[in-house]
């Protein structure tokens, strides 16, 4: 494989996707860190050189970009056992990868970023007035995955796939910011730690 | 294959998109509609049976269910010419799958929808605050493909794949409900066409 390098901002759930994938396969990752506080992704040159969409995080392949943390993941871990090969489950995986996408990290990492990043005083006037719909929004989410893994260890199948690493990563620090209560999601809660215990798992910071 | 049941809105991209891609592959769907202005995938019958999620469209695999559009496309190509062999290639094609339902989706479908069928009059003060941030998103992810395609006939490869049946979606509706002008962008034109051209291809209504 060529190399592979990370371009990201650490506190990016969406990075961390692919720092944890990549180490539980074992696969090394070179990083290069952007601070998105600052506007590091908007510059000519990372537009023009990294991802023209001014987004983290970007793998390099090579001399190759890839955007968007789910098909960074699905790259990496493509024919390892985190990607079902039965026909259904493997699209049940990116039904969830997707749902993670659409209806979880809109709201739930949203809400992290405008209240434990960006701070409260800091919203403009159109973040302010979509603080609710995101936080009912963002209970849907993680109520549904609570549904979902009352009867289930993970989202798909009897182990960890890339459904589990994408739900994870701005999971586990939703209550960050404020908004979001894990005591109220059980079932999530010990999914979380079922994740944390699997074999080579890498915490967000470090 | 198990018998496939397309639940859906005709009037929804989202649906449209499985549609295109069965026709394409030449494989048999039944359809159930559902009116989602009427709420009628928000019943209890509809959460419990199809999708505790409330959405369509749910693609039926025999008795098993698969929310999520980009996934459904995904479990009926997967194999075929729709999807590269390629392992970039392939994880290229998910990138813009994503990219269509993070950036484009919630902006150029949303706001089709908002003005053409619920109507500015009808829209809630926090619909109304979103609208410009909207426009603007949606301008950026209708600029972003217009600048790859000035460069290329299909989003990845050289042919057709899921991820322009993905992007063609609400891309080709986008300028009803007013908020789009296609004649800003050529290249996306001459790509519409494109995919207009493709032998097999149906159209929304029909």
């Amino acid at each position: 494989m060529d190399k592979l390098t990370l371009h990201e901002d650490p506190r990016s759930g969406n990075c961390y996707k692919i720092r944890l994938a990549a180490a539980l396969l074992g696969l090394p990752l070179e990083r290069v860190e952007y601070d998105i506080l600052k506007g590091e992704t908007r510059t000519p040159g990372f537009l023009a050189g990294v991802n023209a969409n001014g987004r983290i995080p970007v793998l390099q392949i090579g001399e190759r970009f890839l955007p968007e943390s789910n098909a960074a993941c699905w790259y990496l871990a493509n024919g390892s056992a985190l990607v079902p090969g039965d026909r259904f489950a493997q699209a049940d995986m990116l039904r969830w990868m997707f749902f993670e996408q659409y209806n979880h990290e809109p709201n739930v990492a949203t809400l992290r970023f405008w209240l434990h990043y960006v701070g409260r005083a800091n919203l403009t006037e159109g973040q302010e007035a979509q603080l609710e719909a995101k936080w009912l929004a963002g209970c849907a989410a993680l109520r549904l995955m609570d549904e979902h893994l009352a009867d289930a260890d993970w989202f798909v199948g009897d182990a960890i796939t890339l459904a589990d690493i994408a739900l994870f990563a701005y999971t586990h620090v939703a209550e960050e910011g404020g908004a979001f209560h894990l005591a109220d999601f059980p079932h999530v809660q010990r999914w979380l730690d079922r994740v944390r215990a699997v074999p080579g798992f890498v915490p967000m910071q470090g």
